[in-house]
């Protein structure tokens, strides 16, 4: 008998036989005694309909009556699906995110949740009902209907499970799990039982498919033990969890991510002197382009290389501000690339395991794949190789960190 | 420069074209110096569809999750015309019946309200705000979301005319106005320019198809002019006022309303003793059966003929409870008659005009037309007649009250 705050995404409500399917979890769910908090997402598609309706009225719709408007999608699952409790002889209440008064700051459209009044839902619980929240929105101060952004369903149950203390968030979506490689590249790639926030956030290029990277932040803010499963089948999902299940032993490599989307840029024979790099980015970020790697070597000759990645969308855009200023910091040039990948390998392990980047970089060396940028944080190496070999990188790098789910260091299933 | 409480029904916002035309209307009406509060309605077809929905989920949807699905409907409209209006540079702000506090009572599905606050909308409008409102829902004091019913918009409407003290509430619909009589009979049939609230609630069979009962009923008792237009034409469609254009004469009759829903029927020979219309009437009713016409002429053998009118589909549910009761009653027999229609003479005219009553019956009988049952209020008569006479009935007193517009007894248009 445990609390669960429950999130259904969009596939998961997505038509009235999905529904039927939540109602049948939550009716199990219910059965064995548990007390469950449902958070559902609009239908797949609504959003889509909603926002195309908007901009067929004004290019680019006011933002407050946007959330008005897209705060509906919501409003119409939490009433269908507690109609399907009530069918089934459960007690349920819906309440949108205003009812529930999830309060947020004014900023339609990416608002951020300032507080929860769980009294409501203790009592709705407490008189055993199934409470049905409506995702990704809430309301300012004045009442003012806001959402959370796109994905803010997830940081709704993240949200509420933290207010209510909830034993766990479980986030319904249509994988099983968090795996260790995208499937799709990895015939071999394994499910995690298990995985830190910390990895988690690592591990974006797979986890952002599956769970929004605030709502992670979040959950690993306020400790809220987060389950990534399928609304389609049935298992144990991936469980995400402060670190150390201490008796077991810990992989130094939990997964590997890549992703394509980025090219890198590089002003050469930089002047190495004081402020440099702050000029380099400044103009950068003031065209409200994302920076993700940047790499600085020691310089050789008072000169150095300062290297970037962007996201590919922008690599023209970040060229042009690089020539613009190029003669003014007196570098020698700029050049670019955007047939690029990033491969990292993720893993709270390698805190403790010496020799992960060598082991990672021999594999690497071995399919002869010549690495063209490496950055490093405490629990994940990445690496910039030519996107031609990303498939052969991370198919040599499970292999070689023996992620496929025989080897002593994979976790029992 | 007026202050106007614009309702628009769901046609009338029925698609992104049919929005942007409220649009354009609202805007001519500022630029004109109105302030301007507007009321709609789900764009047509929603409701339908999200009753669909409900259906699917149970049988018989439960009424408060029914009341937070379909209060969607408008949710979505007032956003889109919110951004329609702000594409055109006019401010607005749009509201939900809960955001705007309309508080109702708790029943659902047919909630009533109770208490309107002005202050947000007074604000709005002194800053030179458009407010848009949903049509047809708000929220009872706990804050669960409620409707007022199917056609509650135009209650919305008129009751924030009246909190608002607009100097009118204007009733866009599909059609220009009300008129003497349904166009699609006579041929003739005239827009009327004005109409008192009493004929209007008289001309039901005509005005429920414009304007809801309880919404004029509403407007009457707090004295808002309401006046019902299209929003497809231009023009001043009919003012429904409270009596009294002095300056003009005032015809004897406005209209002529007509339905064959009705069906008849008559305990015969009941013995004349008090409480036997009770003691007939108390188990159709208690059957939910609502009566219309109830006639009984004066005793001749002791016994007499009790006779009334009810909806044609609830015909042989009354005879099934006549004849179970007829026995104990001790009435002579039980007919009935599904095969009539009611005819009836309409205008707050007839209060002084002597003979109103005996011209219908001269105009009947020119015409052959045997009249079953008659029955009188102030300023209605109203017969039963053989249904395949009722088209020419109508033609027929159309013409004897000349109301096809050339008469000294017509308004001026």
């Amino acid at each position: 008998m445990a609390l669960l705050v429950q999130k259904y995404g969009g596939t998961s409500v997505g038509s009235v036989e999905r529904i039927e399917a939540v109602a049948d979890r939550v009716q199990r769910h219910r059965e064995q005694g548990d007390d469950v908090v449902v958070v559902v997402s609009a239908m797949s598609g609504e959003t889509n309909r909603l926002v195309a309706l908007a901009k067929s009225m004004q290019e680019v719709p006011d933002q407050r009556e946007m959330d008005v408007l897209l705060s509906t999608g919501e409003q119409v699952t939490i009433a269908l699906l507690s109609m399907a409790l009530k069918n089934r002889g459960l007690d349920a209440r819906s309440y949108t995110g205003s009812q529930v008064r999830i309060t947020t700051d004014s900023a339609h459209g990416k608002a951020r949740i300032q507080e929860i009044d769980t009294e409501a839902m203790r009592t709705d619980l407490d008189a055993g009902r199934v409470v049905v929240v409506a995702g990704f929105q809430g309301a300012d101060e004045l009442g003012n209907i806001t959402t959370l952004g796109r994905g803010g369903s997830d940081t709704t149950g993240v949200a509420l499970a933290a207010a209510l203390k909830a034993d766990e968030c479980q986030i319904y979506t249509d994988v099983d799990g968090v795996y260790t490689t995208d499937p799709r590249v990895v015939d071999s790639a394994r499910r995690l039982n298990k995985i830190t926030f910390e990895e988690m956030l690592e591990m974006a290029s797979l986890g952002s498919k599956i769970l929004q990277i605030r709502s992670v932040e979040f959950a690993g803010k306020y400790q809220v033990p987060l389950r990534v499963l399928s609304s389609f089948t049935e298992g144990e999902g991936t469980l995400i969890t402060t670190e150390g299940n201490e008796d077991m032993e810990q992989p130094a490599v939990s997964g590997i991510a890549f992703n394509r989307d980025e090219a890198k840029l590089t002003l050469q024979g930089v002047p190495d002197i004081p402020g440099i790099a702050s000029k380099i980015l400044v103009p950068i970020s003031d065209a409200n382009i994302e920076v993700d790697m940047i790499v600085q070597n020691v310089s050789a000759d008072g000169t150095t290389d300062f290297t970037f990645t962007v996201h590919r969308n922008e690599f023209d855009q970040a060229m042009e501000i690089l020539q613009a200023i190029q003669a003014e910091l007196g570098a020698r040039g700029v050049v670019g690339d955007a047939k690029i990948a990033k491969v990292s390998i993720v893993g709270v392990g390698m805190r403790s395991h010496a020799g992960v980047a060598s082991t990672m970089f021999k594999a690497l060396a071995e399919e002869s794949i010549n690495i063209q940028l490496i950055s490093t944080s405490e629990i994940k190496v990445s690496v910039i190789i030519d996107e031609k070999y990303m498939e052969l990188a991370v198919r040599s790098l499970h292999s070689s960190f023996e992620l496929s789910g025989t080897g002593v260091k994979a976790e029992a299933e």
